[in-house]
């Protein structure tokens, strides 16, 4: 992925806050979605997600997730050429023992101060989705994948300004 | 789902033109990006897509699928307000000796007329996705689950004004 192809990817994950998160639900694919943040330097994403969500379940039953990240539908002249990125994980619970919940918890309350009030719900609880792998489509015809090293190097460092289109 | 509800999943489905389609892709959840139409009288879904792409691949393998499709982010005060519906429901083969496959091309041109040329290369074909189920989230808090008779009655007959969000 070239400099601007990593500008793009980075601001598109930056600036949109939800995503379509797949999962499998009695085998079956399942799709609803969620409100995201990315943790700093490339570590990852967090979700807040109820226990009472059929996606929650299935994440704990299988691990693996699909998370797709869509430009605004009027970004682009035709809908094929919008900006998107598909990402493939794991999603992990971030409850309040693990090493990375007050990172996770300040990262999606600097995105979504208004959800503060459902961290007293005990039936919320933070998941981090580990980045393995992304495939990213820039505009039509313009896809590109990388791995895991790629997708840290790209989110990480301060922000730089939003790339040309 | 009362009256207003079903106006709002119609107008949402109507208005929009992208959905994030969930696969599952060797045993894990995967998802893309697809343009839909519909088919006049909530007869389904009618997506076009390439022989190269993984989901087509995977639909193959297994037809159930699962469509996100979701209101534009700036539509709603809060992200977590979203209109959004995920569709629950069987991709199927549509290509040209099918008997729906006029009506299908149809349907997808009228609303993409920039893919007709599309339909000249061998590797891109038509999928209907017959709906089993949706689930229509009007706002926050507010969501609704119908079965396959229900999103056909709703969707059948000449399109309404947009209704109040």
């Amino acid at each position: 992925m070239n400099a601007t192809e990593a500008a793009q990817l980075r601001h598109l994950l930056e600036s949109q806050q939800l995503a379509a998160l797949a999962t499998i639900h009695k085998g079956e694919p399942a799709v609803s979605m969620v409100p995201y943040a990315l943790l700093p330097d490339g570590e990852g994403l967090v979700i807040h997600i109820s226990r009472l969500a059929t996606h929650t379940a299935d994440i704990e039953r299988q691990p693996s997730v699909a998370l797709l990240v869509m430009a605004p539908p009027d970004s682009a002249p035709l809908p094929q050429a919008v900006q998107r990125a598909s990402l493939q994980g794991s999603a992990l619970p971030c409850g309040a023992g693990a090493p990375a919940h007050q990172r996770a918890r300040a990262a999606y309350l600097a995105r979504f101060p208004q959800s503060e009030e459902l961290f007293a719900f005990g039936d919320f609880s933070l998941f981090v989705i580990a980045v393995r792998a992304v495939r990213f489509v820039a505009g039509f015809g313009a896809a590109r994948s990388i791995l895991a090293a790629e997708y840290t190097a790209i989110l990480s460092g301060p922000s730089l300004a939003p790339p040309p289109h």
